[in-house]
């Protein structure tokens, strides 16, 4: 299979040392940090609904996540997404835990009308987005990736881009689909492994504006792999992490891309 | 001495996999939910008024923690305290920093009105409590947990089980009072490590209702010996936290309840 | 030349196990607590207004951060620290991303006015501060060092000791220039050891009121070696952060007086 855009959309991430902007969750901010820096990329968590808008018109991408939720933080995450999309500033929505309670959907049916260009989630958080039942309880995924392929189908209609992480990610730009075979289950025993992982996104699509579902399938393949690497010496979810960062860091655009197990369906 | 409840408390909690709901501080988030996940709990941070009490209904039990308290937090600390109570979901009281600010006084006031089933504080802070003097300044302990006996077992008019941790730890539930031997000083250099303790203790408590004051020991041990392990190899603090959070990944239930130092005080 | 104040004030700043009260960003807290502890100072995060002014009174010193900036938050800060100014407990400012929207721009003049003993930033947040133009955009610095020795001097009417890390960092205090040639790149990759190296210099300047300027170049003395120790065995920006606790843990005063590469400009 032609995987040559791997490496164009790594080198075009790497080259733009992206500013990703994060109206993210109190849990995640420091990991999400962590992350992009470790991949050469710069985070800002500026949020209160006075700069917000100006400060995203500044940024590369911007990724949001619903993870601690209030009335306030809502606010400025619609007037920031309004602002990114006018701006054409690629911006990646993360409803965390969204099944879990009336608040939760409907601040992500206020934040799909504003047009993310990705939606990332897993398979539960996909299934309750789409209006499909899921077996979540709390943040943790019930459902398996595949039994979400149709529902992250379902949601191209809001977004350009869909992405179930899980045992098999999944992508989907309803033309094609990507199965990206990478990870490894500690990065479930790690908080903000996925809220990261979202920012990343961002990041990827907003230096690869023009091939969107690529860049986020590169950034997948990226992702898992520094989490395989990082479990070859890992001795639990503490030095995984660590390791983890390690990886991020040390990868090369050659690795991901020799490395890559994606299997695309057309 | 019979300690075989170590091994049953320590079996239903990790056949549980309890989602602990957590109201922390926000220097503790990412601790607190690290250590939840290294010990297979899950948690979770949710905590606008407009769906934590919602949200706690969901969960096996919920940690308070007014660290960096505001009065926001709190309303929404006494919202969902007060339907967790109301629907036998046992909650854990940490009063930081009680004695510092006549604020946080209040706070615990209002608190223990609600019944926790558990607090658990270092002394200084049981002391303050429990309205006798203590030696602290700021958030760190500057009492002996001897010197809290008194105050510990005062505070058990209004919680079921009350924990003083430190150099030995004080487990009482009125009727019976347990001195367990584990830690280690390099667990006050990390900041948060008594936050997820709470957090922790939750987690045992959900899973363990029965035996609320046996569930508190069982994680005291399991907290205190995965710190042995962690400083056999740890250089510092930094690498105390990875190794502690491996440790705790790793530590089985007859490791635990074998090499279990308690001392009970009928 | 004479660099026996480094001992003394690295002696004054252990010994007071200083108490250091911070008013810090989302993404801050638990690296800032971390970075205290190792070094063992004593962390506080008090944050609302019914309270901080309150608690700063208990502290030594207090550092304050605008990383994620809120209007709620900005008048806590400025109550706290005009009760600081008030009761001669040093406070340091870090003015984060100054340069990238008016809402920081106007709080940082209301902060100046409350004179900060201290005030440290990168080169573009020290000269957008000053009011002179800056290459930066987001939170990561676009200028060297030295084209902001200039604004640094002309800050000193504001603070008593002005501070500007990057490749050398520099401190003046109006009267005498510092030139501190330690440190290493990772510390960039790394997020909040900016954050984290403010409220490191309010301990010091806290343990050492009569000689701020000397107990700011102590403490990057300090901060730049454990770097530079931490990189001798680091693989990436994940294992650095470990070992750079573990070396603040480990660096005695007369490692770091020894070591110093310290240039004075009369």
């Amino acid at each position: 299979m032609q995987l040559s855009f791997i490496e164009s959309c790594f080198h075009a991430f790497k080259d733009q040392s992206a500013l990703v902007h994060n109206l993210t969750n109190d849990v995640a901010h420091n990991t999400v940090a962590n992350v992009l820096l470790a991949c050469r990329a710069s985070p800002a968590m500026v949020h209160d609904i006075q700069e917000a808008p100006d400060f995203v018109c500044l940024s590369d991408a911007l990724a949001i996540n619903i993870g601690t939720l209030t009335q306030t933080r809502l606010n400025s995450m619609l007037a920031t997404a309004k602002m990114a999309h006018s701006k054409g500033i690629p911006w990646v929505l993360d409803p965390v835990a969204v099944g879990a309670t009336a608040f939760r959907q409907q601040a992500c049916r206020q934040l799909l009308s504003l047009q993310p260009d990705v939606i990332r989630g897993n398979a539960s958080e996909i299934l309750a987005l789409a209006g499909m039942s899921s077996q979540s309880r709390g943040i943790d995924s019930g459902d398996s990736v595949a039994a979400a392929h149709a529902a992250a189908e379902a949601l191209t209609q809001y977004a350009k881009v869909v992405v179930v992480t899980g045992e098999i990610d999944w992508v989907t730009d309803g033309m094609n689909r990507w199965a990206i075979n990478h990870g490894h289950p500690m990065m479930t025993q790690v908080t903000a492994i996925g809220c990261a992982l979202t920012a990343l996104i961002a990041g990827f699509v907003g230096a690869n504006k023009k091939a969107m579902a690529q860049a986020a399938v590169t950034a997948l393949c990226y992702y898992g792999q520094a989490a395989e690497h990082a479990m070859q010496i890992a001795q639990g979810p503490g030095s995984f992490y660590i390791h983890f960062l390690d990886s991020l860091y040390a990868l090369q655009a050659t690795d991901v891309s020799q490395q890559a197990r994606v299997t695309l369906y057309e």
